[in-house]
């Protein structure tokens, strides 16, 4: 199966033909690109190379793989949204979450390649990390915005510093 | 043991006799009150009652213990502050942290008990999660001041918001 209804007017939509390879709780999303069918998993296990081609294309520094796996291995939540091809899935999209589980998440590391930005798939994927975290029942999602993306976020319903509060940080020497 | 030194005059001793009670890791705490045994660890078991109370003290909104439970078990780091008695030590302070235990850690949950306030003991404390931090070489430790005190961690040398970096909620439904 090569070719699932990209064209599905749900957005919520999963296709069984799919589940192989990103699992039951796949969602696809929608795209006016007939050609292209985009799913976003966190079932389907993040390749560690391809994810550095990711943060290449985005300018991200890089870090030791080894690293990066044990990052991966300890997050709450790896939410990865693929450009579907049956044989070679090519990872666009990536987020990630660290957190208790239960009080807390905390959102890291959202990234869309740049040849897919700008067609609305940040949103898609900020609400299926969402909706992972709300089926967790988690009660509060955190992350910190630079400012070219403070907006992105306040559209999409965040609260900016509720109640005055501000974002420290430390970095190690 | 009921008594180990606690005038040293070194803040990042740690005392023999304490092991048992608070694993190879403790460090006390420097107080003036030479009747006062305070002892940082992030090896004893936090007891869930205790933090409740603690909790109450500092008036924070209760959670079901199975949450509190979970949330702790799925914390990268659990700090206690206690007031040593061999036989019932009591829980004074508390931090947690989230986070993948590479790259980012965040810091929830800071809380001494308002009756020991005051001291100095909530840097002491900090102090102590940021080398159990250091330590795991954890690259970044970020958290979310209230307005009241923003003052005391940006006096510990946290950025408040390094390039322009907001802070978002989303609180679930």
């Amino acid at each position: 199966m090569r070719s699932p209804s990209p064209t599905s007017t749900d957005p919520l939509d999963s296709h069984p033909a799919l589940i192989p390879h990103y699992g039951a709780g796949h969602r696809l999303c929608p795209v006016t690109n007939t050609q292209l069918t985009l799913v976003l998993s966190q079932e389907r296990e993040i390749d560690l190379v391809e994810l550095e081609q990711l943060c290449d294309a985005v300018g991200w520094s890089r870090r030791p793989l080894r690293r990066v796996r044990k990052a991966l291995e300890h997050s709450l939540l790896r939410v990865g949204l693929w450009r579907h091809d049956a044989r070679m899935p090519r990872l666009v999209g990536f987020a990630r979450c660290t957190g208790d589980g239960v009080a807390e998440a905390t959102v890291w590391d959202v990234a869309v390649h740049p040849r897919y930005q700008g067609t609305g798939l940040g949103k898609h994927l900020m609400v299926y990390v969402l909706d992972q975290l709300r089926a967790m029942e988690v009660e509060r999602v955190s992350l910190f915005a630079d400012p070219g993306v403070v907006d992105f976020y306040a559209n999409q319903g965040w609260e900016l510093e509720p109640m005055q509060r501000r974002c420290a940080f430390w970095y190690s020497p």
